[in-house]
């Protein structure tokens, strides 16, 4: 495999396929407190025990300085149908329009949380800010989820998460792309009895 | 909106889709010096200038402490028919088995880096620790990505790089979820005009 070629690009932020996610905050100052939506890819899993996420945001966003007020944000998955939104909430600014206004789209008060949620997402993270670290270009939260909440509609009758109904959306350099509805496999997939495989997939091993 | 119901599932690292890639490595002292390739989902952008990743990685993985050791991994992006190794990769450790060896993957060598590349991945990223964090049952490496390489089949004539010839695949939920082939958008089409949009999707909006 020795003569397979590749180009070298230069350092950039390649990283692929990433989330394409929409943050919703409001701040406790006045100029700040209308809630807001902005669009997040550069957020990640960091920690499982506690469940921790980072999101990176430039300090001059306006959502930057309602998160230092508030201390907390929801991470709200999106689906197929909020793309379009999606990418409007990431080339307009906060400080000028209501967005949720802008997009047609409904803010949700979560109880006892200091941030709302998007009524429209099929399942959102509630995020606790434990600690900012600035690392040039933006400042990384590094947060821990407090709650999820997962729409009714992506339950099965067993109470399983269907993840292919939330019909999600991955950014990879620059441009949206829906995912696949159907799984190739599972953690653990490649290891797997064909008991497991057939239980799962609803099929052998390829 | 408001009668939408959403289930509350407790505290979890729901979010998502997330990525499935493969971190290649090596360490430097006897007993850590064999490549290696582990497979992380706990991984994302957190900086564009310099642009940086973080990777969260238990203290107890063997890849820890290569990386430790050297400084240095190589992430690489896996396609559809690198999905079962990547699979394959996140069960088994390095510490038992040349995981190379066991899933038919080649290690490339990267001039003047001390770390492993994949052969076969679509594209690689080149990164260099910069600090680690603990914070819980992962540490979060933060590293700067000093070049990437992207495979000479995903570039198109006119060079730039059609990112659908890389069939990526997403984590979503403990489940892998390849991307569709063609993107619903890129960033700024909700306000880009039809010429823009018929450029760069071949349609005018939907």
């Amino acid at each position: 495999m020795s003569d397979s070629s590749f180009r070298a690009i230069g350092a950039c932020t390649f990283l692929s396929p990433i989330p394409a996610v929409m943050l919703s905050c409001r701040g406790t100052e006045p100029g700040y407190d209308r809630d807001n939506l902005i669009t997040i890819a550069w957020a990640g899993v960091v920690n499982s025990a506690p469940p921790m996420v980072s999101v990176s945001i430039q300090p001059k966003r306006h959502s930057h300085k309602q998160i230092r007020q508030s201390g907390a944000f929801c991470l709200n998955l999106i689906g197929r149908s909020l793309c379009e939104a999606t990418d409007f909430c990431g080339v307009k600014s906060g400080r000028d329009i209501d967005k949720f206004a802008a997009t047609g789209l409904h803010a949700r008060a979560v109880e006892g949380f200091p941030a709302p949620a998007l009524e429209e997402a099929p399942a959102f993270l509630c995020c606790r800010v434990k600690r900012v670290i600035s690392l040039g270009s933006h400042d990384m939260f590094l947060s821990e989820v407090e709650q999820v909440y997962v729409k009714d509609a992506l339950f099965r009758e067993d109470g399983s998460i269907d993840f292919g109904r939330a019909e999600l959306v991955a950014y990879a350099h620059g441009e949206y792309y829906p995912l696949q509805d159907a799984p190739m496999g599972f953690f653990g997939y490649s290891v797997a009895g064909e008991d497991a495989l057939r239980r799962r997939l609803g099929k052998g091993k390829a």
